[in-house]
């Protein structure tokens, strides 16, 4: 009986749909998250390790990731694309999301660009922001709490909007919970959305709009 | 063994919270409805029936209400009071509801408003209907779907605001379930909230902060 | 005490997202509803009615829509666009969805194709399909049950994918939540959501990305 | 790519609704929670932080509050106004949670007066305790477990009633949800509720009724 | 293969534990309904059938009930005990709930005695019913909305209080969910509870401490 | 736009698997559900169609089915293997769970042999009937309401047992969900669970067992 | 601004119900649990501390407790009543909730008799343990999992039984959410529930059933 | 008052069902759990504890075990059969869950061969591995996040497939319940399911069909 079997990579999947398999590492031994990360570096363009534990960190930075966010890092960024996407959430909580998101598409070639503390109890600075948004090829709407921020910018702007609920917030915030109803059940109309705290998500469903 | 109890009304709770019982007209049959709102006319000074079934719509209209709603009657209006209070809603939907809350305000003697159409995926109508709330002494605002427009309604005034959760909405609204997490779980400060569609119970939380 | 006001319709929505307010009939009267198709007939280059009751259903016809579906209508038709959007389901089941999620892309002047029968339970259905996905500009993937389809295809092609969860189903898929909760955990990257049976919010979701 | 955006504060806020922003700090670094009570000492007349967790704490205490409860602190008071807020919680287990509507309210200027040990499980002590009701100009009725407090209390007294449901509990309390299920379905009218735990939240309902 | 299969009796259930098998009509079909009553008349000392509809009532009545309540009825009375319960509840509206308990008591020998409109937003009213339960042995409870009602009554009286929630409410009472948490939470001591408008079990669990 | 695709069988799915697909009636039309059953009358060994709606029913009687249930019906039966399935259940309301599993069996060749009225509350009824699964080569355990049949069964028996809980119950067994949750957490070894009156689900996996 | 308030100890309880007010010491600091303890011991005839932290035992042990269980101790035992409770469970691993359930017994002057390894699994070994029940006065039946315990037991003796649903288990018992919905959905008739882990509230039930 | 019982074990279990009782280890203490497996020993012909914490893991040890595994060990196994079972999982992250179901099978004579790497969002891999699925008397298929590992693979073969959700995953996974969910409502048809994470159950599931 053998129980630790050998990694099989999905090394196609690049060739398949334009993105590679990211580390998961929150559920993987050291060992296992490293020697993910290993193997992929041999076999594609770009790798991406995301929701790495503290235990896992050290180790991981030995293997000289490009980019380093809270918990999420990436080696062999691809080459600049001309895209560029906007990254808004309401506070500074929603950082680890952000920045898996944010590392994400940097390492698939898309600039990613952070607009912060628009929370809608102060409508006047997401109004404010909007030139921000102008350049930008989509958004992606990061919230916690009531998770408002994704319906009421897509009630001012005709772009792609990919909204992420955050594990943000205590009691009735439920770990995401509120915030993903709120976001799959918004008046505006056309936001999509990934799972609680999946910035890498919606990384992904940015760029499949980008590699069209 | 008595199976069809008569029913004693709480006459005395006019005296100690300045509210009379209302009639809870959905779990009760046609007589036992008309014979709450008959008992409830000779001793109360105001008397309101609330969730009115089609059934019972058409022997409680013989009973002569001063105010019929959707599903709301009230008899023996109190005399007007100089309070003002603005509902405001985002949809033609959220009408039993705010019927409720508007005929329950009306039999206290304050003065409802209606203001609607004003969702949030169109902020900019809020903000240029801002000039109407600026006599009310309160606000109710009601919304099913998303819920969002208490906490964007509350980041811009600084009056005391109800929330109603209403169940207009389908699929991932819950019946009510999302727009009520998302007023418990607001961003914006100072929001209040009743249970879902209780029109009734935000007029009566209103009228605790009228009658100070 | 005015318990029926006017309907306020955002006109100038369409000017700044692209995409006009459509009509939700489900929650309104039958008046409601075709006053308010009428009044954005009048304003409006394109007018979409969705969830359209069977009460409601003559008088809408009336209006003399160009496209009905199950339960979703459609007046004055944008001009075609050079896009084409594929719409993917497992069965018969889901055709009021995707009647809702095709009408809506056709108003807006895309081409929906139809792909159907390929569910998850026989793989190569979905395999042996995939050429007729080459031309789409993106994928909107609806499914009941289990909910499985969209991870399937999104580990087999790049394009953007939205996906719909059904309220199709019976016992343990809950009215859709199984379905919903199956696409937001998805293992296959870059899938996004929208609410459970919101074909027309698919469409805009979508819609926002052809339109970029 | 900057990962690590300055704090944007909204410092009209107290100009537009009589309340500043507050400093949700459990999801803050200890230097995002010094920097932001730090900035808002500069701009605003006063400054509350709320759920300080106990790596923060001392820094924060460094920057010398006048108010120091279990996990909240305020700095820089505003002057007394003339109206007074009872705090009726059953048990001695919501302390964190009255702490944090207490220090909320005298930061704005209100008097905050404990009623403590008033659980329905003996409901002549809640009934003895009326008289220390009656120079309230408002309740904030505190309670976790089945939650029935308010309801008792709204029963006896015409004031406004702000129920918080509290985490306090365990089993089939399920960390304040019966709690705050009861409340919103009290059979007492005029309850409003805020979020499980939210003391800030009921404290701020309040202000919205006394700067009126 | 045979789809029909007869009626097999627990006829020795009496002997073991003093209680008869009830016939649950609601998921049968009148024949079913009709042939299981009739089979234990020939078997059992007392027949109780419940959640009777009212395609089976008249079916059921022309089996000749000497008790008829909403939806349950009883055949074959034991001989009367000297024992007596108080079915309290706060209005009439779970009259077929406690219909239910006291046809069931009657039919077991013991007398059930009915209080009712004794509300806890008027808690005067509960306790100047006391004296009613000094005769009592035993006491059912029966609450729908916010369920506060054995609460209060458990700190009042010492004696046994089963408590049954019911699906009586709307909104945020969630069909008798919210009542059922706070019954189960409830801070007085010694509570028990049985499920969601089971007044049949609750007569069974009082049938069990009177018949030691 | 094309809205009324043409049915795609899956003509192969019996060679890979063994089992032909069924046809869920419930959300079809009429003629769709009667042209599924034609096209795979042509096509397939046998076949079978659940969840039959009342309206449907006529039009596919008419089409002359070898086995009829309540909702269940079957045509073109396998000849018959040695097989023999025991199927368990306590009440007579589980019947048209029942007959959708015993009719699958039935259509695939198996004998299915019901043993009824074993409810766990009188367990020497399941004692009793031991011998009735001696010659059974796997058991299916029907159970609504608690759903602990399957578990005192399983302490029992050896014999391969597949659980399905039923939404027969009210209240507290919400639908089923009760029951599912049983059987889940077991303390008997080696149960295994399908959906909510899943009997054609049931069914086949005891096949899949059978086919070996 | 006081925010610690003294204890208010409803110490005429006793006299009203017949059961001291208990210390539930799980969220109270050290000195508060103490000081509760305390408190009650100079007013009281009997004192039960239960839900003992560790943190919180070597005080409340140097205040010499007459019984010291996993979490609960108790002061002051009442004299014996000539009154026997059986409790029963399946495994060691309820220890702590049956400790809290018999030493509360105890201290009210009670017997409790201790019978365990009696799952359902095995439903001969409750069958031979029926004997240990006869001269039981009432039951307290403790599982978790799929907690079916209570309801075997209920088809076998007539006794009054109370199910206390313990969190013990994994996965898919939900913390004991299963087990508590399995009892109160029992077929068996008259079990009733206490909430999950509520040892202490089973004892306060058996005990207002042994004081009549 | 005896508060540590003896343990009781169900030495006959084995004979009549063929599987011997495991020892849960999660919720003893390191004493029970030591003394639970050598009771077995003496008694049982293998002995296998599951869900062993890290403070049992070294006393367990040292009793020799002949199979260890991430949180299971397992002594005096059976005498091989000549049965083989297919373990497949999408990830590493399973191993936990794999372990326990592969040693459970050792322990009991069959062979268990793991299958891993072959997720749903690479078709080809699952498909491209079907030879080894050619030899196995029956399947476990092991899945976190969206759980749609066992619908596809039904898709493809007709053996026995008994489905694990495992809790591995964040957010929207819900610690089991999205794959769970899944796995029951599946479009496939005769998966069968255990309780979220229960190797055990599983393995015990396919040894009741291996041992016919």
């Amino acid at each position: 009986m053998s129980t630790r079997p050998d990694l099989r990579l999905d090394v196609e999947r690049t060739g398949r749909i334009g993105m590679p398999e990211a580390v998961l590492c929150q559920f993987k031994t050291v060992d296992q998250a490293t020697g993910a990360v290993t193997g992929l570096l041999d076999t594609h363009d770009t790798v991406i390790a995301t929701r790495i534990t503290s235990e896992q960190s050290p180790k991981l930075e030995a293997l000289r990731p490009q980019l380093i966010g809270t918990s999420t890092m990436a080696w062999q960024l691809r080459p600049p694309t001309s895209k560029s996407v906007a990254l808004v959430s309401a506070g500074t909580s929603d950082a680890p999301v952000a920045d898996e998101a944010a590392i994400t598409l940097t390492a698939l070639g898309h600039q990613a660009r952070r607009i912060t503390d628009v929370g809608v109890a102060g409508v006047h600075r997401l109004q404010s922001a909007l030139p921000e948004f102008e350049h930008a090829d989509a958004v992606i709407a990061i919230a916690g709490m009531e998770g408002a921020l994704p319906t009421v910018l897509a009630g001012l702007i005709g772009k792609p909007i990919i909204a992420v609920p955050t594990s943000v917030g205590y009691g009735s915030s439920f770990e995401g919970v509120t915030a993903l109803l709120t976001m799959l059940s918004s008046c505006a109309p056309g936001i999509s959305v990934v799972g609680i705290d999946n910035g890498y998500g919606a990384a992904c469903a940015v760029h499949r709009i980008l590699q069209q």
